[in-house]
């Protein structure tokens, strides 16, 4: 069997983790299992190293960051090898450049785009393990790239649908997917399955067990996928295609406290508004979750949205930047929501499941801001203080916890 | 004008040392010529990822150790390019890869082949300042290769070579090529120029100031090297090519402390024995230094020979690993000993240059372990204790301070 197995930066932040996950790999490979794994940057190393770029200016350009931070994983998978090496197994380490592993241009939030398999492949053959970096690609200028946080999941997806492997495995420091955040809500119980659609829905809705663009690459290759934890040995979630099998109407709730809103007051009522404005954030690569449009004074309109808070100084800036073109009257921005989502396979048959949402609100005398809906999911925005609240009642009213 | 800089790790130790190179190089820049940079890893990153490496096994394999130092220049030019940006003057590091710099497959100890200059070009035409990674290259299996210590300056002359660059500086934290080194000589001089061939026989004595691999490539390719300070504006030492103009009978004395000494006693006196002896070490990549040859006891002989301190005690594991097969009853080694030497093309002219530093040395008391002379140097072996006591004693009587 060929297994790809991811582990992030908290697996291997020191020697006795670094050997830790060495000995389940060594396992793996001795049971005749071909192995490869793919790696993030040690500990805070991706910290350190973006603090270190900070004090030599404060805006470093995209591409220099790029060639500073891809050293990170870079030690990781120097430093796995040897430590399998030293436990007597072959292995070899390789970054994006040497797989190579291609992705398109834009720095910092790069897309995998191509894997070629054909070294992997030779080094397996030579029943090595492969050690791979995560996060980080080389583009069509011959620069280094990375994929954005969470990038990791993603290579580790892409190596394994290249290679065909049986099984992708990424580790985190959860054992699975729950329907909802243990931390958070205590009844929260582990699922044993989820379909890709639903853990998309999740991931995007502020589950960080699975980084989204990862999920999909999973469903379009029909990689199957296990979260499973880190720290030991338990049982994970299989993430896989289909239609939910399990009776729940629900699969999870989740919550995105990194939510923020801004109001775009008062806009010329013209044809080409609303394209303007998202048009300038899309070309910003920035990313606008919910949008709702309402009417303002005097025959303006209210548009109001929701980014990420790492994105709202920057969307303001760029809007004010071009209050003359858009013609608006001011700007109001509160990054004090959350936002709180059900999603499930489920409601796609069942009718009510978004009303028995807000119920569950209503009972608890909780605001809703703003609502969202797909068809297997409804998200609503309310106060951040609230999210704790709104979540346990809303797995309660679902009955999640049987 | 078309200049080739290169910047040791103490240079580019932190964030006020990393500005203070790119103010120096932002002024070439802004008077019209292009500049090239080549940098070391920082102050003591090598040293902090070796012992990364040590911490998860005694013995990494070289491949791996590769990759993983290969990390420490790409630190260093990525946070130069970023501090030349932030001063507003366009810049783009590039490591071996993205060069390329190709070199032998030996990892750890690889030697620089070819450099493809089409990209370097590419960024000097669009007037930017290249920033490269000195000391590592990359070999025929797309894997990363060290040069060794000090290998940066090799870097540095290579790129300048293929670049057919003007001129190519060494910046080091001495300011010039020294008689003898001044921190043991009290009277040693300045040196305005020196031949290629005082420097190689200087370097590869021990006067550590430039890599010797970096002069014998300066020489071959014709490059005018340059030997600066990086702490000040002074002036440094020319090393080009020709004969010696100066009326001096010897350029300098350099002093290597890192000597050990093998003595293999009682070595079967067979054809072939030495040949055996030094092949095995060669295929070790161990350099061996001056070597003596005398009969032993009862028709063997005793073959004594000098190798780098860092060398010996692989050499002696390697030396008994094959005793049975060379034949030889024990061996002795010494690391206290130093070997001094005197260097100049003038010598070559004149006879009893040798006798004089040997009067030197008796007036001195101090006594000859070994002698080994080439055309333009004579070397001797004595106990390290002596060093400080033979050079200036040698410097004196050679007048080297006028």
């Amino acid at each position: 069997m060929l297994i790809v197995k991811k582990f992030g930066g908290t697996s291997v932040a020191d020697k006795d983790r670094i050997f830790n996950v060495a000995k389940r790999v060594a396992e793996d490979y001795r049971d005749g299992n071909d192995v490869v794994l793919v790696l993030s940057a040690q500990g805070d190393t991706t910290d350190d190293l973006i603090a270190k770029a900070h004090e030599i200016t404060k805006r470093p350009s995209k591409r220099e960051m790029d060639m500073l931070m891809t050293v990170g994983e870079q030690v990781s998978v120097s430093l796995m090898a040897m430590a399998l090496q030293d436990m007597g197994i072959p292995a070899v380490s390789l970054n994006a450049w040497q797989v190579p592993m291609k992705t398109s241009s834009a720095y910092g939030a790069a897309r995998l785009k191509s894997i070629d398999s054909d070294r992997i492949q030779a080094e397996i053959d030579h029943r090595r393990i492969v050690v791979i970096t995560g996060f980080q690609g080389i583009n069509k200028y011959d620069d280094y790239t990375t994929l954005g946080r969470g990038g990791s999941d993603t290579t580790a997806v892409a190596v394994a649908a290249s290679l065909k492997a049986d099984k992708c495995e990424i580790y985190t420091d959860v054992d699975g997917v729950y329907t909802a955040d243990p931390r958070i809500v205590k009844k929260a119980r582990k699922l044993k399955e989820i379909t890709y659609d639903e853990m998309l829905e999740l991931a995007s809705l502020g589950a960080q067990v699975l980084n989204n663009r990862s999920v999909e690459l999973a469903k379009k290759y029909k990689v199957k996928l296990e979260v499973r934890s880190s720290l030991n040995e338990s049982e994970g979630t299989i993430v896989k295609g289909g239609t939910k099998v399990e009776k729940l109407l629900i699969t999870g709730v989740a919550c995105d406290r990194n939510a923020a809103r801004i109001s775009v007051m008062e806009l010329q009522d013209v044809p080409g508004v609303a394209f303007n404005l998202f048009n300038l954030l899309a070309k910003n690569n920035i990313n606008v979750d919910v949008i709702i449009q309402s009417a303002g004074r005097e025959g303006t309109k209210d548009i109001t949205f929701t980014v990420d808070e790492s994105n709202l100084e920057e969307s303001v800036s760029i809007l004010e930047e071009h209050q003359e073109e858009l013609r608006f009257k001011n700007i109001i921005v509160n990054s004090d929501v959350a936002k709180v989502s059900i999603v499930g396979t489920g409601m796609m048959s069942h009718a009510g499941v978004a009303a028995k949402m807000f119920e569950a609100l209503y009972d608890a005398h909780i605001n809703i801001n703003m609502i969202s809906t797909s068809e297997i999911k409804v998200s609503v925005l309310i106060d951040e203080k609230h999210a704790e609240k709104a979540m346990n009642a809303i797995h309660d009213k679902f009955g999640l916890e049987d």
